[in-house]
C-alpha cells in the first residue's frame, strides 16, 4: 500500500495514537488503512464414503487435488461461502452439516474454516478453475498431491473420526513449511 | 474506496475479467482490490460460576457491557487475537479453553469466532477502551445493556450449555436489527 483509497495521498507507515501497531496512515486525509486476515471457506462433499476433490486448473499449484474452497466474500455467510465456492469449482450441488475445522494460518493471514456436507447428486463437473472433479475413498485421496497442508491436515483429522461416525470440531495451525510448497513448483 | 492503494490513480467499480461480482479496478495499472469479511474474536472468561464482561468506554454502545473480543490482527492465529483482546480490554490473564461458537453478521460482513477461556486470576482491571471490568453471575447479567445482538446470542447458548456442562460448538447468523441498535444510540 502505497496511496491512500480515500484521497489518493501518500500514505505512511506509523503507530496511531491509542493503538500499538504501525498502519497506513494517510499524510493529507489521516484515513488509517487496517489490514486483517482473510477467511478461506470450503466443504468436505460427502458422497457415500466417498469425498469430492478438485484438481486446481490455476496457480498456486496448478495440477495438484484441494477440497473446494476459496475466500470468503462480504455480505454472504460462511456457509452460503462455503457452498458458492462448491458450486464454481466442482459444478457440485451440496448441503451444510456443519463447521468442521478451523486451521490458523498466521505467516500468510488466514483462516479455513471446513464445513462438512452432503453432496446433493452426481451431476458434478469440473468448474473454471479446475481441471477435474471425482469423487476419492480413503485409500484412494492422493496424499502426495494434494495442493495445501492445510488440505492434508483436514483430510487426516476427517478420516480419523469417520471411523467412529463421531465428528469433533478441529482445531489446528499451519506453520511456514517451505519444502511442502517446492513439490512441483 | 476511490484510489488505487498501489499507484494512487482513480479506480472503478466494474466486473474483472472471469468474475461475477463488481471489484473496485484500477484505471491505471490494473490492480484489482478485493474486499472481504472481518473476524472478531474474543473470550468468554470463566471464574467459578461467574463470567467477564466489560463496560464500553468508546462508541459504538458507549456505556453498555459486552464480552472482550475485537477485530483479529495480521500474523496471528485466532486464539491469540482472542487472548490479546482480553487482555487489552479487560487487562485479564486468561487460558482458552477452545473454540465455543461462531457468529456470520453478512450486512456487515463479519464473522464472530468467540472461545470459551479459563481466566487465571484477579488482577484485571478496566483497559483504555473499557470503562469497567467485572464478573457476572447468570443472573447478574445484564440482559438489556448489552452493547451488540451477538453478545446475547452467544450468552444465551452458553448459559444453556452450562447446565449440562456439555459444550457444542454453536453457529449462528444475526440478522440487521435496526430497533437493537437504536438503544441508546
Amino acid at each position: 500500500m502505497k496511496y491512500c483509497s480515500q484521497c489518493g495521498a501518500a500514505v505512511e507507515l506509523r503507530v496511531p495514537p491509542g493503538d500499538n501497531l504501525p498502519r497506513f496512515v494517510c499524510r493529507q486525509c489521516a484515513t488509517i488503512h487496517y489490514q486483517n486476515p482473510k477467511i478461506v471457506t470450503g466443504c468436505i462433499a460427502e458422497w457415500e464414503n466417498r469425498i469430492l476433490l478438485c484438481k486446481r486448473a490455476i496457480e498456486p499449484r496448478l495440477g495438484l487435488w484441494t477440497l473446494p474452497a476459496g475466500f470468503m466474500e462480504n455480505n454472504e455467510t460462511t456457509a452460503q461461502a462455503a457452498l458458492r465456492e462448491t458450486l464454481e469449482e466442482a459444478n457440485a450441488n451440496v448441503e451444510i452439516v456443519g463447521l468442521y475445522a478451523m486451521f490458523d494460518i498466521p505467516h500468510i493471514s488466514q483462516v479455513y474454516l471446513m464445513f462438512r456436507a452432503r453432496l446433493l447428486d452426481l451431476n458434478f463437473n469440473p468448474g473454471e478453475e479446475s481441471l477435474d472433479v471425482k469423487l476419492f475413498t480413503e485409500l484412494e485421496i492422493p496424499w502426495n498431491e494434494l495442493a495445501f497442508p492445510v488440505i492434508n491436515e483436514t483430510l487426516k483429522f476427517y478420516f480419523q473420526d469417520r471411523k467412529h461416525n463421531q465428528y469433533q470440531l478441529r482445531q489446528g495451525k499451519i506453520p511456514p513449511h517451505q519444502e511442502y510448497y517446492a513439490i512441483k513448483s
